[in-house]
């Protein structure tokens, strides 16, 4: 069983060079492998082996030419996986919420402790 | 070098069961292993595999008791996936725009060519 669109994107992702060279592309739009390769200290080999995992998830796509072969940032996958991450907003907001309402538990209660000194 | 957090988190999404764990867990709040593995069809070793995953990832919280260890979703980690990715949101929406522009433009030339007729 070959796996699923939303798991490649997100195995893509779960790479520290990986979601650099994406942010990269975001930046500078169209850019070569060697340009690419410049700010990370890699090989190309290395570097190449992240590209192919990025194409293979459709978040780079690169041109033809069989010399230079430009790569571009493809955002298409991450907004499939930024719906599925929204499902669980109100989760994560929860739980902001109540830190903060326990925060200001807190400062009520040390408030009245000094009051009563 | 041990993983990046964000890596450890997407790696741990990248799996259709542990993410429909997730999302079980999202429904019915505190939850035993025996009743996660139910809709799953898997042995309880698969499960808990995944299940120690997802704990490494910080995505769920187990409880201590010995016997009864429910597991609960913990939503914090996928606030920073999502701060993550939402730095690409003008990406995709761009793409949208012009897929939809695009649209407009076969419309409004078919209509034109109907006129025409």
């Amino acid at each position: 069983m070959s796996p699923d669109r939303l798991s490649v994107t997100f195995a893509a992702l779960a790479d520290p060079t990986r979601r650099a060279i994406l942010a990269h592309l975001a930046k500078t739009g169209e850019t070569s492998v060697t340009e690419l390769a410049k700010p990370f200290e890699m090989s190309l080999p290395a570097i190449s082996k992240h590209l192919k995992v990025l194409e293979r998830a459709g978040l780079i796509v690169r041109g033809r030419e069989a010399q230079w072969r430009p790569c571009r940032l493809e955002a298409e996958p991450l907004k499939d996986a930024a719906d599925w991450i929204d499902q669980y907003r109100q989760f994560w907001e929860e739980s902001l919420d109540r830190l903060s309402d326990y925060l200001h538990e807190l400062q009520t209660k040390e408030k009245q402790d000094d009051q009563q000194k």
